[in-house]
This record gives structure tokens, sequence and C-alpha cells, in this order.
């Protein structure tokens, strides 16, 4: 039976491998809220059992958090191993969402059919174009096209912290020759890609404490310093006028564009306009001497994703309150050492303390940047295999997310990583009405089949 | 019947009255908070019922808000009004509380008797007072000291919307000779005070939107604004490194301390290490040239009661938010115009938008501040019967707090305000844990039996 065959199986299984991907999108595995944790055994569960009736090996294997999904099946080179994670993003604001997040469902709209709900496209949706692509494979050719490993997470969404602790036990088992990672997008939701450049992540979390209660502030106003008044110079100081980050050393390791890399991206033409008009903006707000590519994909960043304090409910409140707190994420790229800028910001943050006040900080995940090795033999019939299948040469590409694992699986088990995936700028990750469209899902599947037939 | 049979029956029917006062404790009449409107109008009907008991001809009468409580009884020289408020703030953070806010009970704590519970002190306990002295000036004495009218509001801790139409709408019936306002408090927690000199307060909200909804931010940070970097900002830029405030115009009408109340300060020989020291401080966090007096009574502020946007929820949630959100007060003095303040605020915050940023503002009351006339004929006798219950000679001092009405009595019905409160420093008002001291109670209905005494 040819490629051909596996394709056209793919084609007439798709409705039912998308009932499988709606019945796992169900599940509400959100990894960073305590409260889901059943689910997220659930969904790891739900994953062994899928698996188990493919004829993988497959098991759930404890950790401190939630467990991991590892199956291993076939034999010959080369030794494949496939990672993707169960768990999704918390789901607030619920009330911007038009369904359930968790009762998913097939919709048209003018840009086509699309899967609705958490975790459809991040990282459900893409998890599963992998296993469907070998189910249909194995249903087609009565057997396996080489040594496949899956290594599916549960704590993605949260900082992963049993990751490292588990690939460092279990080395032996998950080393192979190539790592195949679908957490990534298409390039501007139309050009197949492979991302050979990830930024790293480093999530900070502070609390500032001025008086020891929440006072009045009629009564205290003007003479008690207020926690809120301090964070504000914090949040407005992590950034200069040009839109330069602050903290001391923060570009240390910071490479500059090789010329052969600037020039291919200038080819790729990023309408920067329209990427920013879709989500109703106009102007690039990173560091004014660079360009918009450069800001998303090779230049590290500093966001504020939360920030709290005082009476935040329905009117007024007078309020002088005792704590502030936010929670601070900086993407980092080229050899940026996470831990010496943590040191640096929090140097920086306490140096800002007035007399008065106190600050407190928690860490959430610490990972540098990677890059990855594209003269790895496996690369080029991987990018012709996706330009066979979107009929549109694939492009080598940088992200902007940070994908952890993939710099792990270069650094603790010497496997290079793979990043294919076929997410679309307007997918809303991480947002309320998270989709994954259809074609997203259908070629998905069709273009890991065509990517395991050139590898083997 | 002498003033001293009086006094006795308020020490004797003192059990009978603070079960009154918890009865009202119990209804949670937070009046900001739209899911409480049916308990403010509980609290009405109870106030309404009570003053009925007691022979007064009393009402609730409806507003566009929460209703107001009047009622009328006695005749004759001189006409005395009494304003209260029942409506109480918001309990949160819930968790800091010791007990139910709205289950209050009498507790012996180390520093005496105190009543604790939500509106304890402010203001539900202290109007108490006055109409706990009028009950037993009526039992022991069969009579009314003279023209006494009852005006009971219930928006007080959410702007008095209602306030000024209902006080223009009935201003012949609520002109009086002196309004007695009992809603402050006691000179570091042991003197007995008449407050002359009050901060009036403009309260502003705002919302910064960038992005039209909220984005990953390994997608788009660095190219996608982030609204509270924004926020941040206009935060830091409130305040300059003197502690001084920066919206243009905001001094204009800031008076300088006559040499007289400045000496007289200087006498009171405020203890701000101790002030400070209660709540956690040691540095006064006001504009560096003042005194620590000056700060929290007669030079205007600026405080931010309340900032959220992004996640705030356990964990981390690597979003660039939509929106970020501040709620921000100002306490005035003198003749500074909080409508002319308003404008150059929302103007300065215009300003330093980014292209890409937008800010819309919504006002939460905007109030005067008032100075009291002390060279009226009542205030010196009300002074010596403050002296006579407490034992130590009452002053005429600041309070940093606003209570808006003050000023309207004046402007709007040419009444003059008496500021008389038996609060304490540490009544946690405002706060988790709220009280008023039994003694403050005890000793209030006893001030106001004297007060009625001196001046009919």
């Amino acid at each position: 039976m040819s490629l051909d065959d596996v394709l056209a199986r793919i084609d007439t299984d798709l409705p039912a491998a998308t009932d499988r991907l709606l019945e796992l999108l169900r599940i509400p595995s959100i990894s960073t809220d305590p409260a889901y944790k059943e689910d997220c055994d659930r969904a790891a569960d739900w994953l062994v059992a899928d698996l188990q009736s493919m004829g993988v090996e497959a098991e759930k294997r404890a950790t401190p958090g939630h467990p991991m999904v590892v199956g291993h099946v076939g034999e010959g080179k080369p030794h494949l191993l496939f990672y993707g994670h169960y768990d999704v993003q918390p789901v607030d604001p619920l009330e911007l969402w038009d369904r359930d997040p968790f009762d998913p469902a097939i919709e048209d709209t003018d840009k086509g059919r699309v899967i609705r709900g958490r975790g459809a496209a991040d990282d459900k949706g893409q998890l599963m174009t992998i296993i469907e692509a070998l189910r249909a494979w194995k249903e087609v050719k009565g057997d396996w096209p080489c040594r496949i490993t899956f290594f599916l997470e549960g704590e993605e969404e949260s900082g992963s912290p049993s990751l490292i602790p588990f690939m460092k036990e279990n080395a032996d088992e998950l080393k192979a020759d190539v790592a195949m990672i679908c957490d990534t997008g298409l390039f501007e939701s139309k050009t197949p890609a492979i991302v050979t450049m990830l930024r790293g992540l480093l999530g900070e979390e502070l609390t500032i404490t001025a008086p020891d209660k929440d006072l009045h502030s009629g009564m205290f106003g003007g003479i008690a310093m207020n926690p809120i008044r301090v964070l504000g110079k914090v949040v407005a100081a992590l950034h200069d006028d040009t839109g330069r980050i602050t903290v001391p050393g923060f570009y240390d390791g910071v490479p500059e564009l090789s010329e052969e890399l600037e020039a291919q991206w200038q080819g790729l033409a990023f309408d920067h306009a329209s990427f920013l008009g879709d989500v109703g903006l106009s102007q690039p707000a990173g560091e004014q001497d660079r360009t918009p590519l450069e800001m998303i994909w090779s230049r590290p960043t500093c966001d504020v994703n939360g920030i709290w304090g005082g009476y935040t409910g329905d009117g007024f409140k007078t309020v002088l309150p005792s704590q502030a707190h936010a929670k601070i994420s900086f993407r980092l790229v080229g050899t940026q050492d996470p831990f010496a800028i943590r040191e640096n910001f929090r140097n920086m943050v306490r140096e800002m303390m007035p007399e008065d006040c106190t600050v407190e900080f928690s860490g959430h995940g610490a990972g540098p940047a990677s890059g990855v090795e594209t003269g790895h033999p496996m690369f080029e019939p991987a990018r012709q295999a996706l330009s066979d299948e979107w009929q549109v040469p694939a492009a080598y590409i940088g992200c902007g997310g940070s994908i952890p694992i993939a710099g792990y699986f270069q650094t603790l088990l010497g496997t290079e990583p793979m990043l294919v995936g076929f997410g679309k700028d307007d997918d809303q990750i991480h947002s309320p009405n998270e989709k994954y469209d259809m074609e997203s899902f259908h070629k998905g599947i069709r273009s890991w089949a065509r990517i395991l037939d050139a590898l083997t």
C-alpha cells in the first residue's frame, strides 16, 4: 500500500478523527489551576486508552505534578519521538467566550470550518494530528513506519516543573534520532513552516507590601506609602523611551541576526500592518530600531501579564491597600541566561523599594532560548514533504513563543527537535474563543503522513 | 429632671442600646455593590421603625439610588439637624476578617471592649450615638430639647449621587441652625474634637485598551503594546520625586496654613511615628517639605485605590491583555476645583497614550474641600460639653477624609455643619475587622446629651 492510500484513508476517516478530538477537548485539563487536577489526570487516561487501542504500549507515568503519557511501538531506524501536551490554558475571562470552552463544536465561519474550544489549537488538536497520521498509517499498511515513541506532557501551560527531572530519569527511553514537536504554526496562516529559532521564557511574580493592613485613604492618604504607586514605578521603569528593557545586563547574550537569516526573513515579506491590524493595533511597540519580525522572533521582550491590588470590584472604595502584585514574563533569545536575568531583575526591583516597602518574589519557570540545527539530514526531506502537502514552499522561521522542551531535547538528550505545526495567527490560543481550522487539522494529519513517508 | 438623670439613663440603657446597634449591624447595607440593594433598603426600614418607636415622624424617601431616611420631631429654637449614613463599605478581602463582618459581636480586647463588625464605627455606631442620646432625653424628660430633624443617607460610601438633588428639592425642610454630623473621630484616639477642616474627594476610574482582544505574549510580545505597561507609566507619572502631584494646575487653590492654625497644630504634638508605626510604616510618604499633620489634614493627595489587568489567578498565564484598569482618588483642600482637576487629569492621561491605545474614564464623585466657621455661637458651648464628658480639653482639628455633605449644608442650605465623632485611629474603618470601642459608643451617647443640654 502506498502513501496515497494512507492519505485517502486519512480523508475518509476525518469525521471519526474529529469526533475523537472533540472527546479530548471536552476534558477541562487546565494545568495551572489545582481545581482541575483530576481533569488533567482524565485527559492522560484518555490518551493512554487511545494509544493502546492503536496497539501502542502506552502508560501514564506519575510525577510530582500532572502525569506524563509515554508510549512505544514499532522498530527500525530512525527512532522518531513525538511530543505534545494535553494540558490547556485557563479560560477566563469566561464572559468573552461565545460558547462553553469545554463544550467544543464544529462551526462554519466565513473563513471556513473551525473546531472551537479551549485547547483546539494549543495543543490537543495539534497533538492529535500526529496520532491520527500514525493510526491511518498502521491501519493501511498493517505495520509501523519505524520505531516510534510518544511523549505527552500535562504541565506545558504551567511551566513544566516535572519535565526536566522526568527527562533526566528516563533519558535512555526518550533519546531518539529526532523529536517531533507539534506546538507551532504556519507562517502567516498560509505557508507551512519548520521553526528553527525559539525564544526562552522567564516568569516572575512579585508582591510589594507597604502598610501592614489595608487603610482608609482619607485618614492615611498623603502620609502612608501606597504600594500601587511603587509598583507603577517598577512597571514604568522596565522599558526606556525607545522600548529597550532596562534590567541590568539584560542584553548580554542577545545575538545580531546573521546576514543570511536577515536576507531570508526579508524575503518572507512579513505583513506587520495586517498582523497588528487583526488585533486592533497599528504600531510595532518594541525596540524602535528593530524590524517587526525581529521584535517577535529574535529580540527579547518583557511583558506584565497580570497586575492587581486594592479594590477592583464595582463602584469605588477609598482603600489604601497593603499590597500590590504583578506577574511579569521575559522572552529570551540567543544565550541570555534566565537565572542571571532573574537575579538582576530582582535586585533592580529591590533597589527601587522605598524604606517602608518590602518586595517578595516567586519564580514561574525559567528556560533559555534555543536554535535548531537545520543541517540535520532529516530537515530537508521534511520541508519537502510539507511543501508537497500545502503546495507552497515551506519556510524555516522563528517563533516568538517559548517551547522550552525543544532546548531540553538538545541539552538533556542530545536529540535534535523538529518543530512543525499547523496553527494559524487567528487561532486565539490563550484567549477566549480559541479555535483550530479544520484545514489545519486535516492537512496537518496528511502532512505528518508525508513526513513519515519521507523519513523512512 | 436634670442632665445627670439623662446621663444615668444612658448608662443603665447601654446594654439595650448595644443590642439595637448589633441588630442594625447585621444588615449588610453595602451601597457600592448593586447585589446589596435590598439590604440597603432594609437598613433604611429599620431606622424608620426605630425612630417611629421613639415618636419621631420618620419616613423613607425614594431616590434614584438608595433611599433617604428623614424624620422630624419637637419644636422651638434652635433647629438642630442630625446627619449620619446607614450604608457601609464592601468587606473584601473577606479572608482577612476574623469573623463574619455581618455577624457582629462584643469582644474583650487588651485595649478594652469593642463592637466588631462592618459599619460598627463607619457609620452605624456613630449615628446611633445621636439616636440613643435623644431616646434617653425623651424618656427621662418626657419631651424633646428643641426642634430636631433626622437626615440619614444610604449612599455615603458610594459617592452620594442622590444627595445634592435631594437636598435641593427639600431645602426648606432640611434647613436648620446647625447640622450635626457624626462621622469623624477623636484626636489621636484620646481627645474629643470638632473637625473644622475637611478634604474634598474626586474619584476617577480609567480603562486603557491596547489590542482589541487578549493575546498570547509569546506570539505578540515585543510587537504589540501592552496596556499594563502604559498604565504603569500613568501611575508612575502622578507624583514627582519629591511627592508632589503632577496633574497640571493641581495646586491652584491650595492655601498655606494660617500662622494661628500652624501654632495650634504644633501644640497638638501629633505623634506621627506612632500613627505610622501602628500600620507597619515609619516614613511620611507625602510632599517632602510638609509636616505629617499637613500631609493628612491640609495638603491634597492622590492615591491609586485599585489596579487590575491581565491574569491575576494562581499560577501563570502568558497573556498580553487587551485592557488595564485603575481606580484613582484625589483628596482636595482649600478651593481646589474638583471639576477642573478632573479635566486636567483626563487630559494629562490622554496625552500619555501611545497612538494605539485608547483610554476611557468614569467619574466616581467630585466634592470640594470645606472649612467650618468656628465663630458660630454654638461651637464653644459644644466644645465645652465635649471637654466635660471626656475630661480633656476638646480640640478644633482637620480631617484627612472627605465628608462632602459638610460643604453641601453650607452651600446648598446655608446651614453651618458641626462635625463631632468618637472614632479612634485603630477602628480599621474600610478595612477587615472594623470595630467601634464600647467607650466611644457609651461616651459618645453621653457627649450628645451634654451638647443638647448646652445648646438648648
